[in-house]
């Protein structure tokens, strides 16, 4: 709570964009808590930021958990926020019980998860685990022209204390907490899911062009309406994609109408299929479906991908020790694929990565009604402590 | 096609706003041709030309034929201008072939039709009609801001040898000319249409409230998505509208969506309804069905009209006397209903109206497309003067 009151928007909404000076008070206030409790401050040229817990055998590679500050610009108090105060207070517990781990654990803050400030989100994973690089992300610009490299500087410069460490340093796992949000914990009654990896996502652009005609003067018969055919396509794709899958999700999301006036039959219709599977086959088979599908013969369809990533799955060997950690708290858990992306996708192509659910309340979130109980946030991060203690033994 | 250089845009398009200079052109164009016939010219407040052929016996009321040279911003060579130019070359025939009618027949070209740059079209047939006064226009201003009252004063200034008339003079009759603006002339194969009357239309704007949510996290089964709830809806309203008349146009042509991100299921949609009939009880009895009707019941659903005006069917004088010129002039013609509108709507509260189709390309319009050939052009300006002559011998 203290945490939410950076970038406060209402009674419980949070504004914390990317490298604001909101983002760097939040990074000031969780680097004063970490120095309280003697863990060593490092960041990256990306701005990551990173909390160490020392271990026993620095030439093992460290454990790594945490999550992001950032928020929507209209976000709540638990997206991101939840994941690294978990891993700080997991780490505070262990070392208050005098608990030294074999290997360091790192508590990150990750920069930029949400991407609503400068475009792409995840991007402090994405230059850490180097799926792309810094130089990558510098030509973005805010929407008032800010540029990335002025704001990453900033907010660099604003925490000196903080020692520079490089990329890419492979940690021994991942282990990421995080808000569900989603409503499947809560209609299970259970505070805690055992992520057991993250669903793929394909996301198309589907363009109907039809005729544009009067809609006065017009007789049905001889209309080529591009928001019917449009319509007819989707709600073929839809049935097929829900009936072949019963894990997938199907979302046509954004939709426009040309030229978009009540009196004009449209003449083209852009739409986009956000579609999802944990399925990796029916990810794929269902993917091909819908790249070919086309409006009926009396329209010219276009369809353009805009996203592709498959589903990744978490190692057994993850899931299990989570799955552990939770029946060693006496926590009820369930297992579930995450809907959402995480930092954790990225971090799948660097080590083992693993992720911690908690339920929230409606399944609401990047809003400011996103709430968790005071209970189920303690669960996780007990959770959480008990996963991480696991791991850095090894 | 002289009149179509004025305002030329591109080969055979044509962009004659309102009260332009290419507007005031045209009207200087059409002043010369109807001097060079003997004409009388004037105008009045809103802007309205008229060419007068005077009749014998000036104690009856003008006949009244026209149209307007105002065009949409991209628009072609007949939309209008045909109509004033068929009744200036049947009156100038009738002049030729010294035929002296008993009442004055005035060939107008109404101020504003399209509406494309001052708002509301049909403004000179609605203020000349008394539909709406002259001060209920001169609010209106431009894109650019250029308010109404200057406009029109500098056209009116640029026609200073046009006589001064007041409006609301009753005609004993009113008969337009227009190219169809459909294709069912020229799927018929017949190059005349006798209209019978103007289809009703009513404009409805629906608001479906659901539930945005993650397209990644929420589960089918907890989903309320807007658009899946307005589609339903649209499909239900088109279903019975198509159903229970065989004469109404059933129309979305207007559709918007909130957030409209692709991976937010749509919280709001907002869709028009254009439905126009030329039955009065079916328009009636299906515009209360579509004003009462609502999404399903996860949905809140707000319903506003734009805009209602109920079917105007000609008088069968009117009708008859149309279609006995059409065979008089030996040309083939059948019955249709204007599915657009015209300033003949406006006028139908003064006197008794008619109009007269001509067939057109493809049922291209408000497009450098539309095309009507020289014979049919022809046709209907002979069906024109025919009718013409006996409405102007009572």
């Amino acid at each position: 709570m203290s945490m939410a009151e950076i970038g406060k928007r209402g009674e419980t909404g949070v504004d914390r964009a990317a490298f604001s000076l909101q983002d760097r008070a939040a990074r000031r206030l969780l680097y004063d808590w970490a120095t309280q409790h003697g863990l060593q401050v490092s960041q990256d040229s990306i701005g990551n930021l990173f909390l160490r817990y020392p271990g026993r055998d620095p030439r093992l590679a460290p454990l790594l958990t945490g999550s992001h500050l950032d928020s929507q610009p209209s976000g709540g108090r638990f997206d991101g926020a939840y994941g690294v105060l978990a891993g700080l207070e997991a780490v505070a517990a262990l070392a208050s019980a005098g608990v030294r781990p074999a290997r360091c654990i790192d508590v990150v803050a990750w920069s930029n998860e949400e991407g609503g400030r400068f475009a792409p989100g995840a991007m402090g994973s994405q230059v850490y685990a180097g799926v792309r690089t810094l130089n990558d992300m510098l030509p973005s610009r805010d929407p008032s022209g800010v540029a990335l490299g002025d704001a990453l500087a900033e907010t660099l410069a604003a925490l000196p204390e903080a020692i520079m460490r490089d990329n890419n340093q492979a940690p021994s796992s991942y282990l990421e907490a995080h808000i569900e949000q989603g409503p499947r914990l809560e209609r299970a009654g259970v505070p805690v899911g055992v992520v057991v990896g993250i669903q793929g996502c394909l996301w198309l652009e589907y363009q109907v062009l039809g005729v544009a005609a009067h809609a006065g003067t017009t007789p049905h018969e001889y209309r080529c309406d591009a928001l019917e055919g449009a319509i007819k396509l989707m709600g073929r794709l839809r049935d097929h994609c829900l009936g072949a899958s019963s894990s997938c999700r199907f979302t046509v999301g954004r939709l426009s109408v040309d030229p978009n006036t009540p009196n004009t039959i449209p003449g083209r219709v852009i739409f986009t299929v956000d579609f999802r599977d944990s399925d990796r086959q029916l990810f794929d088979e269902l993917g091909q479906v819908l790249r070919e599908a086309r409006a009926g013969s009396l329209f010219e369809t276009q369809v353009r991908e805009l996203f592709h990533h498959p589903p990744e799955m978490f190692p057994p060997d993850m899931i299990g020790v989570v799955a552990a950690a939770a029946r060693s708290q006496d926590c009820a858990a369930v297992e579930l694929v995450s809907g959402a992306f995480h930092d954790a996708l990225f971090m799948t192509g660097l080590c083992p990565v693993g992720m911690i659910f908690i339920r929230c309340r409606g399944g609401i979130s990047h809003n400011p009604a996103e709430y968790a109980s005071p209970d189920d946030v303690t669960a996780g991060a007990q959770v959480l402590m008990s996963a991480l203690y696991r791991l850095s033994q090894d």
